[in-house]
């Protein structure tokens, strides 16, 4: 069976989505860093990877951009991920409005505290507790068995670590927060009906060079749906641009010629995968 | 005096860009939120705030772009500071280096421990514990007087929390951790020689509108310092585009004749500011 790495442990928002991406929570392995993730994947030919990109909240992961530069894996697909922030406490025979006034200490990574700002502004009585990640958390809140501490964690965390959704969506604004994921390989996917290609390249230190390639696109009514330019570590003032790009069943074909017209205009490049894109999830 | 609020405690790194950009620690007021440095600027019309924009491992604070969308403030200046990931723990009569293999327990934010991952694989002796920020955990280091305890901090924190520093830059890429803030006002400043603009706005929904506006600039040889797209809450497939531009100083006439074509060919947008732009930190 394909192994699947994935970021945490049992309870983490990676796992959740690796779970629901892979319709299994069979042969899913954690692991400590993102670069062991791709460490992994390239050891391992047979497994998956999969990491966060970008968050609405916390913008692009870029340490996983810089190891797409030092690994040679690929994208096979991408999976958005709603976050969810539930307060979690162990169960006692209280109703959970009750609870509340119990509670005071909570536990989560310091993002998510933070994301929950307007909760704790109205629960002063509740300390906030920072912990190394959100599952963890949980299961630190779980195994001390104390009624006045909580955890903010996903329903997968409740449910591993046994406690009780004391209050669903505790955040500030509950509907902004999704992360979108890649799944990894070494081997390179084809997938049928991909529509989506993930792209990362430096131009030529000249102006409208940047502008020349994505003319290529536009002129070809390819859409872009992602653009983002990072500094050059030790080039100041260069740059590596990520760009996604989205196309429609009939311009499949054209889609080998621009990049071969792309591969011209860029300085160094690497297609990083074709994928299909995933939908939103549901607001 | 003007009061020039910035995140965190004394010793956040916030602080530490403050304390360096107005060249004072006077007047440096710590609040807990970025939302609140934009209110706090906006009520306190003499005062300024500062505000990490980008990190070079983290990517974009996507909370600020925001936040300039719901506030009417702006940018009158940016800076570069370089991270540090110091060990700090109380001082004592042993040398540094025998320090290390009697600490068991350092804390810091998750992302400065992740940040650290060759260190704490080196010491597998020292346990990683999550604190809200880097300042606090100095803080409570220096609390409980335990030299088995350690926080990884910067220089300001060490020396404001009375903590020596064991080690010094332990993260895995000590080179490569700066970010970029942003100084904000209500009041829109005259920065004499600005050289530097932040632009925020949507294009039509007709492809090649991103390219028509990138291409004015190249025309002009303005200089595209950064991009980025965004995703737009609730409309999928529609983005907001940050953009940086940078000139040279016999180019200063053309700007706003250039402004004046980018909201003509822009559906909505926001001239986030005129300013300097900051050196990078030496590397």
């Amino acid at each position: 069976m394909n192994q699947i790495y994935y970021l945490g442990i049992p309870g983490s928002n990676s796992y959740t989505a690796a779970k629901n991406y892979f319709r299994s929570q069979d042969n899913l392995t954690g692991v400590e860093t993102f670069a062991a993730i791709f460490q992994k994947v390239t050891i391992d030919t047979s497994s998956y990877g999969i990491i966060p990109i970008e968050n609405t909240l916390g913008g692009s992961v870029v340490e996983n951009y810089d190891l797409f530069d030092r690994f040679d894996v690929w994208i096979s697909g991408e999976y958005y991920l709603k976050f969810e922030n539930h307060l979690l406490a162990m169960p006692t025979n209280d109703a959970p409005e009750d609870r509340l006034e119990k509670i005071n200490r909570v536990y989560s990574h310091p993002q998510p505290l933070l994301q929950c700002t307007r909760f704790f502004e109205k629960h002063p009585w509740m300390k906030k507790k920072a912990y190394l990640d959100t599952a963890r958390a949980a299961q630190y809140v779980s195994g001390v068995q104390d009624p006045s501490l909580a955890a903010i964690a996903n329903q997968d965390a409740a449910e591993l670590f046994h406690l009780d959704i004391i209050k669903k969506n505790i955040s500030d604004n509950p509907e902004a927060n999704y992360t979108r994921f890649f799944i990894i390989s070494s081997q390179k996917q084809d997938v049928p009906d991909a529509n989506r290609a993930s792209l990362l390249f430096t131009v030529p230190h000249v102006p409208g060079s940047l502008v020349r390639i994505l003319q290529t696109f536009a002129d070809n009514h390819i859409n872009l749906v992602k653009i983002e330019s990072r500094p050059i570590q030790k080039k100041p003032f260069e740059y590596t641009f990520h760009i996604d790009i989205a196309w429609e069943k009939d311009q499949e074909d054209q889609i080998e010629k621009l990049l071969k017209k792309f591969k011209k205009n860029t300085q160094t490049q690497k297609v990083l995968g074709f994928y299909k894109a995933a939908s939103l999830p549901v607001q």
